[in-house]
């Protein structure tokens, strides 16, 4: 009989993957489901038909390209990055294969095993993966509406010596928070204090339906090391993936040589779209085109919650991304019923499996996406989970 | 004045790499590369305006995907394995953002800090630094024509209780050998005895000029786990980024997670192509032309080594890939000949290089592409290098 075979420490973190079984549960035909996060067919831009559409058909970029990424692209990340307020040069920006690899190079960058890493609590559960996966001690900090305590920052800094922090403040998944200008200032400086390395994550950045600050706060680091992750995935094409990421000259070679030894480079061919969208006049008529159409649908699940859900939770209308985050007054642990949920054809992800494995979850919550079911459908599916919840009571 | 941000102890592995370097000179303006591995432009298949030519361009594909690949591409992997000898089903089929990737994803699967592991001696730079940077001691097999010594393999089994062995019997690179059909049944047996998990990668399988045996060694097992590594990169479009690995059910789940954990999946487009290509009628007459058009480059080289290094080195001509591989007669370490070749426009890969750390390179050794430069800059390049090799005999 065969031996198992000798896999390395890490394999035994490389735990299973709630979202995946959810996910996939979720496809089944006849399911309304609340629990990913996929932009909308209908938000995303046109494949236009410009004079330079076809550009990465061309047999340049079919060849082996740089580990970098385009320069065209490059040169207009730093632009884009400047009209976000960041003042960066090219060469300090990577094209990533999507910005979940620029998870995996912070992980390779900064994690030991038992490395102190301090996170939001909840945050997003594929980034609390792939830093656990090499080991890291996931610290969570408290959420709050206007971002994290900076005093309790400095403390938890001074106690457990962590060596990077990651961070969402821009439309927080899964909570839907964003940090004020106030509070962004603040962690900056408590940053800059402890030369606490950054590692600020911003994928929603664009999907923004009321007018908050979202300076990064990258841009206001005057001292500590630092890496900013931007995605097109849920502004443009996913299926391309490409993402990217600008990071502090002391860290920006380290990351390019990871890049290199993990998969090369990106494909050219979606660089090469991402640059000429970035590049085309449409860009400005496409953002607020896909800011209308999820606002209404952020406005619509808002009606619907409130129909369904209005005595059983409270929750924050989001500024902007994907989800809503909520808070039964019962706070019942959501995970025993999501089966139920799924039986009854309805899925959504509950709030608990964001929370950092050290830490204990808040029970009680439940984050649910907006931008995936009609308006029918998402009716219908949040009158079922209230129902769901409501039989699910807790014994007192 | 702030300190340096305390990164992971893998970081101090990240050497700086002799082939980034090598190729960035390489790419000055005047200069003749022997350097690189770039697949000819030429020998690329045409981008074909076909009724399904632009699937890809669908909306289904702009949107996120499955881990493990399109369903429609990991069909016909297993069909395209079973052309080559391996019945696998689709389910053990993984999508990789290029074949590098999956030597990331056996180094996570396989690989802590003082991990033994075996490889050949030479072998592939760029999987030596992706093992040596998770901390594999990677040690070195001697190369014969016919592959490895099978008796020495067990040997060194016994002795250092390695976790897993790399190899590339086919047009293996640096060196250009294949594995005798006898010496990979033989390899075969010694890893099943022992139950030593085997990756095997081939990206030079399809450059065959002279007719060999190519059965892949993961076929020939019967017990030892197994993951095989493809590329379309060599016979395709390297810019898509499209790669692919198989593996053995108990390696299999594990592999998909890192890959989830790494960038979620590969770029939908470019798999729809590569799937396009594989169903296309013209696909054995592409591969056929590639390979007439590697074959009398292969031969022109082989020509114009003779006319300048006939007295200087000794060589086998390569049945396929894309390398000859040059045995100095006088013995001395190439790489301080680098420099002198640069200087001189010709860029050349030290053979010194591609042994791992571990052992004492064999000194003497190049590796020279063929796929690259045109007729007359080869003869040029050529008799400027054998001039500076003359020019550099060791002190007797």
């Amino acid at each position: 009989m065969p031996s198992s075979p000798q896999l390395s420490e890490r394999i035994s973190r490389l735990t299973s993957s709630l979202v995946r079984e959810i996910l996939a549960a979720a496809q089944a035909p006849g399911m309304i489901s609340f629990a990913g996060g996929l932009p909308s067919a209908e938000a995303m831009p046109l494949l236009r038909d410009t004079p330079h559409s076809h550009d990465w058909l061309s047999p340049v970029f079919q060849q082996y390209g740089q580990s970098e990424g385009e320069p065209i692209l490059r040169a207009r990340l730093a632009d884009w990055l400047a009209e976000c307020g960041m003042q960066v040069s090219p060469h300090q920006t990577l094209v990533l294969s999507g910005s979940q690899q620029g998870i995996d190079l912070a992980a390779k960058l900064f994690v030991d095993p038992g490395t102190p890493l301090l996170c939001e609590a909840p945050t997003y559960l594929a980034a609390l993966q792939a830093f656990q996966l090499f080991g890291a001690n996931c610290l969570g900090l408290p959420l709050t509406n206007d971002g994290i305590d900076p005093e309790l920052l400095a403390q938890i800094i001074e106690t457990y010596q962590p060596r990077a922090i990651y961070l969402i403040p821009t439309f927080q998944n899964p909570s839907g928070h964003c940090y004020s200008a106030e509070n962004r200032r603040a962690i900056a400086e408590v940053l800059d204090h402890y030369a606490l390395p950054l590692i600020e994550d911003e994928p929603y950045r664009e999907l923004m339906y009321d007018n908050v600050d979202r300076t990064p706060i990258c841009s206001l680091l005057k001292r500590a090391p630092w890496i900013y992750l931007g995605s097109f995935s849920k502004t443009l094409w996913p299926g391309w993936r490409v993402g990217f990421l600008a990071a502090s000259d002391d860290l920006f070679p380290h990351l390019l040589r990871l890049k290199q030894a993990g998969d090369l480079h990106t494909n050219r061919p979606g660089q090469i779209r991402v640059a000429n969208w970035l590049a085309c006049d449409e860009r400005h008529k496409d953002l607020a085109h896909l800011r209308e159409t999820y606002r209404k649908k952020r406005d619509a699940m808002n009606d619907a919650l409130t129909n369904t859900f209005g005595d059983l939770a409270d929750w924050e209308i989001p500024a902007g991304g994907l989800f809503f985050w909520l808070k039964l007054r019962n706070a019942i642990d959501t995970r025993p019923l999501l089966k139920i949920a799924l039986e009854n054809n309805v899925a959504f992800m509950p709030g608990e499996a964001f929370y950092p494995a050290s830490g204990q979850p808040v029970f009680g919550t439940m984050r649910l996406n907006f931008s995936h079911a009609n308006s029918t459908d998402m009716r219908k599916g949040l009158t079922t989970l209230a129902r769901i919840i409501e039989n699910n009571k807790p014994d007192v």
